[in-house]
């Protein structure tokens, strides 16, 4: 088996094949979900890297700690279901004072705050190496609404983003709201015409082309409409600084944390609190494509971060690029 | 403020102080515990480092996988509930291959069977340092048990271990066997008797310092009961390596996971399943002693692993000494 994150995981779903009774959702999705005595309680974990997904060099610990809680918030948006608490586990290198200790937890508290998710535990580690941050999220189900899964996309499904993509990493990848509340909201407006949702964190090619793996389907992407609704202004501000088209930057860039959904619904856009979701294009019975402006249509091009690949240490890092 | 783990756990449960309800344990015991609509769920992270906690030098991908597993195994066992389900966050360092990553893997599968607490999940990442895993469980409390807190010891009460300590670094801390079902029976034999219980990770004489500061009362250790029933085989064979007392490597070397105990209870042992425990001093109303087998009470030293000290990068490391 070639080496790569996807295979790693593919393996591990088969591996671990736990009971779905006790684990109604497992490998593979952006949280699990458990079931204890009458509820489901969902828990994802997201650890963040030095140099991968963050450079203490140039960021302040509070920006990685804000940035290490909202991924993990994200994952919560991701499914629709409602944080309940947070743990942290650390490995701060030894050099690190007290003060940056704390300001690392300072980062995260006001979000926790606004999200309802107090920090509850973790584990405080030091070590002669870069900093590592794992952050667990325990959440339930909003009420009256089932956890969304990546699995559900159907042919004929709208791809919905949550809100323009593209250049986050000039910044926004260290101040986005996670979209728990907006994932809540779409999730209730659409009900059973909600068929399956992620966070787009690896880029929206590669985030979607995972979505349509675990759905079994297709998707056709509609350029035109890309261009004019889903390319964020950071976009076109690193597209006018490398060159690169800003939707590139949109397709590959990752980091976005904005949501990716597959709905039953024609509307070109759907309003949510903060967020205008936009269609970006359909999901179909297999491959994935790009409708150009004048009607062709092209393979779409699958590339965006990925870990554990054969050219490991020569890659770009992720938070860093 | 001085730099320590311990000021800094301190500053955190001050600082994030959550909802009791919400969060009835929060930071500072062996799980935090969270309601969840009418169960309580409990969660515990533990994180291990290459260089601290292994080495992926001298020791096996599959025997660094099991240890990460069975010390968040050994957390459940510390509060007497029962393990429902594990999710694994892994840094790889680049180079590792498949192989390697799925034997991290397979090393966890056994231990995870034979706890009834299945892989559901986690994070995959790779970069260029060393390879760090963080295994978070979560857990329910076992039918009409209580979990059991750090914070309940009463002087009177006595001072139990659940098996022989030190020298653990010889090998026993990638073998051990997380206390989890014999701790539920010492909880259901015990009931209301049962007052306090921690694993015993970083040394006997700083977990009690730890759990007679969570408890606010103090302890005397009996010497000559600690010789004759509490010092592992392994610490004698340290000793004749190194020169220190056997007596001084069962205090003070840490990576037992052993669970240590507060009882109101008389009784020299208790048996439940393989454990037999033994009543190795008493709690105290304050101060930490050691009667030497004379009858003289001298100060108990503390001193065992704790991360992130002022001295840092110079300090010995953990599973690593």
């Amino acid at each position: 088996m070639g080496k790569s994150e996807r295979s790693l995981v593919d393996w591990l779903r088969q591996r671990a094949g736990a009971n779905p009774f006790r684990v109604p959702i497992g490998i593979g999705d952006d949280m699990a979900a458990v079931r204890l005595g009458g509820n489901v309680v969902l828990v994802t974990a997201d650890m963040l890297m030095d140099g991968v997904d963050f450079r203490t060099a140039e960021h302040t610990p509070a920006q990685i700690g804000r940035k290490a809680l909202a991924a993990s918030l994200s994952d919560c948006a991701a499914m629709a279901v409602r944080p309940i608490a947070a743990l942290a586990s650390v490995a701060l290198p030894d050099e690190w004072s007290m003060e940056q200790a704390r300001q690392l937890v300072e980062g995260m508290l006001p979000l926790a705050e606004r999200h309802g998710c107090p920090l509850a535990g973790g584990d405080t580690n030091s070590w002669s190496h870069p900093l590592v941050i794992d952050v667990i999220v325990l959440a339930q189900p909003w009420p009256g609404l089932a956890p969304v899964r990546r699995t559900g996309a159907r042919p004929g499904d709208g791809v919905y983003v949550s809100g323009p993509l593209g250049g986050s990493l000039g910044g926004r990848h260290l101040t986005f709201e996670p979209r728990v509340l907006e994932a809540r909201q779409l999730a209730a407006r659409l009900t059973e015409n909600l068929h399956a949702m992620m966070d787009i964190s690896d880029g929206l090619a590669l985030d979607l082309s995972r979505l349509c793996g675990a759905s079994g389907v297709g998707a056709t992407l509609d350029a035109n409409t890309l261009e004019r609704t889903a390319v964020h202004a950071d976009a076109r501000a690193a597209s006018a600084a490398d060159g690169r088209a800003p939707l590139d930057h949109a397709l590959y860039d990752g980091e976005d944390f904005e949501l990716l959904a597959a709905c039953c619904c024609e509307d070109e856009t759907i309003e949510t609190g903060a967020c205008q979701w936009q269609r970006i294009g359909e999901f179909t019975s297999s491959g994935l494509a790009m409708r150009r402006a004048d009607g062709r249509l092209e393979p779409l091009e699958v590339r965006g971060w990925e870990h554990f690949r054969e050219e490991g240490p020569s890659s770009p890092s992720r938070g860093t690029r």
